[in-house]
């Protein structure tokens, strides 16, 4: 088996949504002085790889810790849609996949976008699901649907319709996915556990694939 | 296969180490007021259910950046330790699973601490390893060594030999786990993936064991 780290990693200064708080971590103790070290971590909870709850989008709707932890872990296929740059994945393209869908708990969309993590381009232009295609695959029974991108929906959209519509069936949506060219077969488990942070919208993960 | 939650839930005011700051978790934006809801996140390396890196304790050791990812996943044992409350367990203890020991790459200790979690008992009189239990563990091939306790030390101890003598062969040290009871079999496989936080010395996880 191999483990496929399918994370960015967070530091200070990372490049974040224009008004957000960039994460912030801060030497509190160091072993010279104080004989050990600890570290002070300032974040939010959609900073880095991270899951979106329900609860990010819908009022009172669930959020992480309302789930059971089998939620976090599954059968996943990834689809590759780097050829939707600047597009919506439309509908047509994702029929081809219905049978394996079935097959899957969670759908991985590999964009390439990850590549531009940290960069201002990384911001606009990438692909999101149409409308229609986010309707059609909350008709699955899937946990969760991921990406390498920082949303999917349209950066500016103000209605947000594709989280919406996802989230009112409780599909997880998996943001800011790392390294998915690394994923060397179609079906591999996903985890994607978050920190059990009480009652929240969102979780920093460290998402990983596991793969025969 | 079933998946067990061995983590503690994160929230504001959680009582910590003497002289750290308690976990703050606060609503930045809200579904009715802004469209969307953000949690502000403000947390310390080791707090709530986490890793210990040998940075934590040794001046240039590895942080938890440092690790491939498959340290934080593999085959463990648990060994209940109930009936060194307030004591070390000693060495003449852990001989008898020496066989398993050496097919392990994890160790997780069940003293039964967990449900002393935010209580103020939770910080003293539990069981320690003792540093000869410690040495003689230290020469095996382990990934980690977990338990249900906020420290492999006498919580009063300045020189940490414990701590030391497991850094020293890159062991991690996991602390701070819950619900050890529900692991029904000996054998399991355990993860423990840190957020990525960059070149950290310790980092809250979500914990999980695998049964069949």
């Amino acid at each position: 088996m191999s483990i496929i780290d399918l994370s960015h990693t967070i530091k200070s200064g990372d490049l974040v949504f224009e008004g957000m708080k960039m994460p912030e971590l801060k030497s509190l103790r160091n072993v010279k002085e104080n004989g050990f070290a600890i570290t002070s971590i300032e974040i939010h909870s959609h900073n880095g790889t991270h899951i979106d709850a329900p609860s990010h989008m819908i009022d009172r709707a669930k959020t992480l810790t309302d789930f059971p932890i089998s939620k976090f872990y599954g059968k996943a296929i990834q689809i590759p849609c780097q050829e939707f740059l600047n597009q919506e994945i439309p509908l047509k393209y994702l029929l081809k996949y219905e049978a394996k869908i079935k097959q899957s708990e969670f759908i991985i969309f590999n964009s390439g976008w990850y590549k531009k993590w940290n960069t201002p381009d990384y911001f606009d232009h990438f692909p999101v699901l149409s409308l229609e295609s986010a309707v059609w695959l909350s008709n699955f029974n899937l946990k969760g649907i991921g990406l390498d991108i920082i949303s999917i929906d349209h950066i500016k959209s103000e209605t947000v319709p594709v989280h919406l519509t996802l989230m009112n069936k409780e599909i997880l949506i998996i943001e800011n996915l790392n390294n998915l060219d690394q994923l060397s077969t179609e079906f591999f488990t996903f985890q994607c556990f978050p920190i059990k942070f009480d009652q929240i919208d969102g979780s920093p993960i460290r998402a990983v694939a596991l793969t025969e």
